[in-house]
């Protein structure tokens, strides 16, 4: 059985790395902040003074962090996982980031014939928990083989989608189509609230129609309550949109909506809830509007 | 059992007539071109020379048919229902149109003592052949407690959503979300097409996750395949947008994702692609990024 | 020198006539609100009841009033200028109202033989007060002949655009430009004043290079110093939106930015501040970023 | 009289390093393509193998290249201006790039006692040859009051905006307003040309009164003869525009005209005509609305 390292153990990865130590794993495991370690440590983890000492102990490390500068720095920064890293290894990139980023690194890995995955993950702190995360693969597909009984382990749904950097763009993909939908929601509901509907009911008559989507069954409830507790974070949704765009940019496509809802939801992290859940979109509507859902009722 | 009559024979209109036959409803119909007509009096249908006709015969009258002068024409125009219509006859329109016209119609009908539901649809063509429309209807509670046999004959979904327009209000808020969610899936194939993914593993992936939605299950594969056989017409959603968006200008509320779109929807017009089904829309993301997803294989 | 009649002495149309009066041509005015016909009446105008009345005794009534349907009341409504109107007269529209309205109204005053320019102004009540109107005229070329020395008392620069509604269209263009030119002020000040830069010299800079516009010159300043006096009134400013981009929907013709700017505005309406000038457009930003630009010095 | 240092000699550079040839100072010049500093050796100008040396032999170096890496490169790189410059070296950078940037190579450099000037300009190839650019200027006062003479040498209107990065945010704020104002110019012909305006005639009207801009005047009759060449360079405008609304994404400031603007001026780069000057963003409105502006006289 294979020794995995596991990198980035914020809300998403301290459940995945779990569900490895449940399934018979030995884990290394390393954190920037060191007492998000703690728990897993007495689960039987053991711990690494940096990403170099974890893939200096590992067959496979996986990696589980916010943005392309963090990757960068964990595996090729100081005490890096590149420094450590024999011949062989194997890194799963399991963060949303630039597909262009995860090419160049999966280049300067190959170099040292360290190979790597992009499998960026879909489905929440509740996938990550359950072990239900959907899962898109780039990479050499030998390796993808050869890693499926891991990925397995942490999600449900593993797609392989072609080579290096194609994992990263079916997820940028996926929240283009996730941004559109959200603001779809925004604007159906505060019309129809200040028309002055039921809103209980408009959501059950849409949601269960043309219009129905993920988004409008587990956001639109939340946005009517104006419930903004995080699920998945205004922040993550904004930086993976900045991702796409960069992408479209670099591509030369257009996306007119995907940048316009980029700019709406700019105006909820004005108000100072970047930290709040998706479903805040709809204070941006609100704004515009000069109403709030709850004066509506 | 009531009489009933119903204007406007359409792609939506016929089956529904014919099921309201089938379930035993005595019939009287009629329909601008005459031609429509004949295959309801083969299956039993009494013909009327117009809606005033139509009127004198029924005590509740459907109509169906495209926009808000259409309704205004067979309600208020000369030989329209209102000159035929006794005292108590109930008006059920299923159209979508103008909340503003919906009740200025229905204030004037009720000066002869002629009660009015506005009851709106969704669900397509496919819906009124088998009767299982969603029918969202506003109008006084009682006149839509009086109707719903005949409503359940042809939906199976039926919200009663509030007083006169509310039905139409809802619809409209459906059509916003809708219209966001078909933009949606443009942005996330143009792109990933772009890119050079796998367009079918890209459907698989997103359609199974938070991108999932009623629009994407049904046009996604549409428009991969450039299928742009009409379910629901292009021009019609542009209709129901431009309803839309001149309601919330007299509510004041913005909606600047569903004016950028109902814009970029002109583009498929432009393009002559009015008559083709809502999928059309990925016609204009290729224009804009000036490709064919065929040329991406 | 022939005899004019005058209908709308609001904030443009009662310069506009004192100027005629001065020019020492014979004046018939009337106006919906009846104090308003006062102060001509005091500089040797005639008042009428109705503008049927005004037109019994005009050779050329000028009509100078807010929107379509207000053209079309006092035109074709009860007691309107075609009920008084001799074979002959010569009726020039200076509202801004829809083309197809301006085209329908002159056919439907040329079957009683009385033509009809539309000749929309631009230049505010500075241009009204000053006889500096630029006025943009479609008709008959004939009869733009005959009504150009009145038309010369009234502006400054007078362009013969072409067939009936041609006027129209040409101040539509112009809105939709003054529409964007606006929004590009509003844009680049928020980011410099978000940005910490003394923005009377930002607006130095811009207003002389490549950045340059008369919206800058004219509402930049007031912008900064937050003074919201209406010049030209934003909801004006959303009514011709509103005439350019339904004219546009009839036309095919895709508006995108226009479109987005319509609904930005509205922001600003739904702040209560329609009658506020068109620099107003500013507090939609502001909302937008969350912040005001007096907070920002 | 100091001795000035040139790199970076294209369509801008080379006739501003001429101009100050012109007024007498020694100058030091350097190119990464080679070819282009012969035209500045045959007027006198000394030759440098690398930034480093044009250091090594100047009071003051002048940069004018394109983007943030290639300024990070000429300063930061190997064989860079901080390896030969001495204590007391001014550097002025009059290329547009990020604010940020700008920033952090000042703050590099003042480790070394090298001072740094943000200068970016306006006013184009014209300006540059004319010595008529406007040039807005931010870093230490002091260092901008020394080099005041230099800069009259090459533009006429010269603004001292503040702190290091002010001068590039100024630059930014100033293709905002130039990029939206483009836009209004195209949707205003696009939608004149579909109405069968006199295009000529149109832009007589609009360019005089309140919808006139220094990009109508310059732009607009350019676009109407569909001369696409370029003045200032589409895909310029746009790594402007990038910067800009990264720099407002940074800065927390909604941006939807902008962001719109950019992603309509794709569509021009996907036409492969990024190389065409500004003008040809009315090809994106064309495409929209599927129609040439020739084919509409």
């Amino acid at each position: 059985m294979k020794k995995i390292g596991f990198i980035g153990l914020g809300v998403m990865g301290k459940p995945m790395a779990k569900n490895l130590l449940k399934a018979g794993y030995a884990l290394t495991v390393w954190n920037r902040t060191k007492s998000k370690v703690e728990e897993l440590l007495s689960l039987g983890a053991t711990g690494a003074s940096s990403p170099k000492e974890v893939a200096e102990n590992s067959d496979v490390v996986i990696i589980m962090v916010t943005d392309s500068p963090d990757v960068e720095e964990v595996i090729l920064g100081p005490l890096g996982v590149i420094e450590g890293a024999k011949p062989g290894l194997v890194l799963i990139d399991m963060s949303t980031i630039s597909p262009y980023v995860a090419r160049q690194v999966a280049e300067k890995l190959s170099e040292r014939e360290v190979k790597m995955l992009d499998a960026p993950v879909s489905g929440g702190e509740m996938g990550a928990k359950e072990g239900t995360l959907s899962i898109m693969v780039g990479g050499p597909k030998g390796v993808y083989e050869e890693c499926l009984p891991i990925l397995k382990v942490l999600g449900k749904r593993i797609t392989y989608m072609g080579e290096s950097g194609m994992g990263q763009i079916t997820k940028l993909c996926n929240q283009v189509i996730c941004a559109l939908n959200i603001q779809a929601v925004c604007e159906g509901l505060i019309l129809g609230a200040k028309a002055g509907l039921d809103l209980e009911k408009l959501l059950q008559v849409v949601t269960a129609g043309a219009a129905g989507s993920c988004m409008l069954s587990n956001l639109g409830p939340k946005m009517v309550k104006r419930d903004f507790k995080p699920g998945f974070k205004m922040s993550h949704q904004q930086k993976d949109l900045r991702l796409a765009l960069s992408f479209a940019t670099k591509l030369g496509v257009p996306l007119p909506g995907t940048a316009l809802t980029n700019q709406i939801f700019r105006i909820v992290e004005a108000e100072g809830m970047a930290d709040k859940g998706t479903q805040a979109a709809m204070v941006a509507m609100e704004k515009l509007a000069n109403v709030k859902l709850t004066q509506l009722r």
